[in-house]
């Protein structure tokens, strides 16, 4: 029996990994890491979502993150043009503004928790060092180095800890053609992109620009889009 | 110029790994992570020993640790006879009934985000495989891995994470030495160990037993009950 936590923030990267978690493993639990001012429509976009997959979801508030974060864009509900503190989006040049460092570090060992708390070992995360190179905590390098402190870090008898990332080498116009396999088409209508907290997005944040382009490339028609 | 984060907990070994950090390095931060009910005897024994250190003190409380725990332990004030959720005490025998799988992983990593903010990166923490063997990521082959992960997870920039733990390999006995060389002695009276919240402790919990052992091994009277 396999069991594996998915990382869950309820944007289109996410999404993506549950559904992929559904098809590969027996048991499937999704967490949400949240915190700063845009808790609720983060939440809400998660929970439809889990629903839609049919799986428990639990939600861990961990405001302490708004802390650490560089500036207080993540604070704030104000029109945001830089990353907005999201776990799965990070900026192409440079880091963005509202950069935590160490983010998906901390969401990993949270995660790692979680899991062995619900007897699961395998945790997936969207992360990606494809087309987003801002993040130094989006590499494998550094996946494989978590994996590692983290499987020293809990009981043994729990066994290796194992951090799946199957978007990690995917582009965008890849993974939107991986979301069409998996058949999670339907709950892409729900995931959150934009910056601006807006479903369908803005189309004009950097978030919702990037989305846009995955989607034209791979010849498609965002869903979000064409339920509005 | 070397700054130093330490996580100081309030107990007797960060007490005594703050005084070591103070001795080490240019200049030094404190930081204590709390969670459960046990916060405020916690804080106020950290906030009264980082004053004696002249040195800044965060506190950051991150409630969902209290999720996170097997047991629901560290949210009770009754009498703990096991571990209560402390950062820096293990049981000696096997793990202790509220073990947060993967604390010292959360704590570091925290900690880590925490010392990038203040362009430091090098963090002291009281962990100690010798006398407690109850916890996996109290060993330095977890803290060897746990720096790799935290330096890959952050910007280059920074540097390499490092995580002293000079208590590591002391007995109780050898830590009591230290204290003493270190000048901490005053400060001592401070900590706070007992499972009970108690200081002086309780006298009767694993943790005051085990310190009071270490001070009886060194042939000193523990600073806390002396001042009693």
């Amino acid at each position: 029996m396999s069991n594996a936590v998915v990382l869950l923030s309820g944007g289109q990267d996410s999404t993506t990994c549950l559904f992929w978690a559904v098809t590969m493993f027996d048991s499937v639990r999704a967490l949400s890491i949240v915190y700063g001012q845009r808790h609720k429509a983060e939440v809400d976009a998660a929970r439809e979502i889990a629903a839609l997959a049919e799986v428990p979801h639990d939600v861990y508030r961990i405001p302490v993150l708004g802390q650490l974060a560089d500036s207080d864009l993540v604070r704030t509900e104000t029109s945001i043009t830089g990353d907005g503190g999201r776990p799965d989006v990070a900026m192409p040049q440079g880091l963005p503004t509202s950069f935590v460092p160490g983010r998906n570090a901390l969401f990993l060992t949270v995660a790692a928790a979680y899991a062995v708390k619900h007897s699961a070992r395998d945790i997936v995360t969207g992360v990606c060092q494809t087309d987003f190179s801002g993040y130094p905590d989006c590499r494998r390098e550094f996946i494989d180095a978590q994996e590692r402190a983290l499987t020293l870090a809990m009981p043994s008898s729990a066994g290796p800890i194992r951090v799946h990332t199957p978007l990690m080498y995917m582009t965008k116009a890849e993974t939107v053609r991986l979301a069409k396999r998996l058949e999670c088409w339907h709950a892409l209508r729900y995931s959150l992109t934009c910056y601006n907290g807006l479903r369908p997005g803005c189309g004009t944040c950097p978030a919702c620009v990037l989305r846009a382009k995955g989607f034209e490339e791979a010849g498609e028609t965002d869903p979000a889009l064409s339920a509005a």
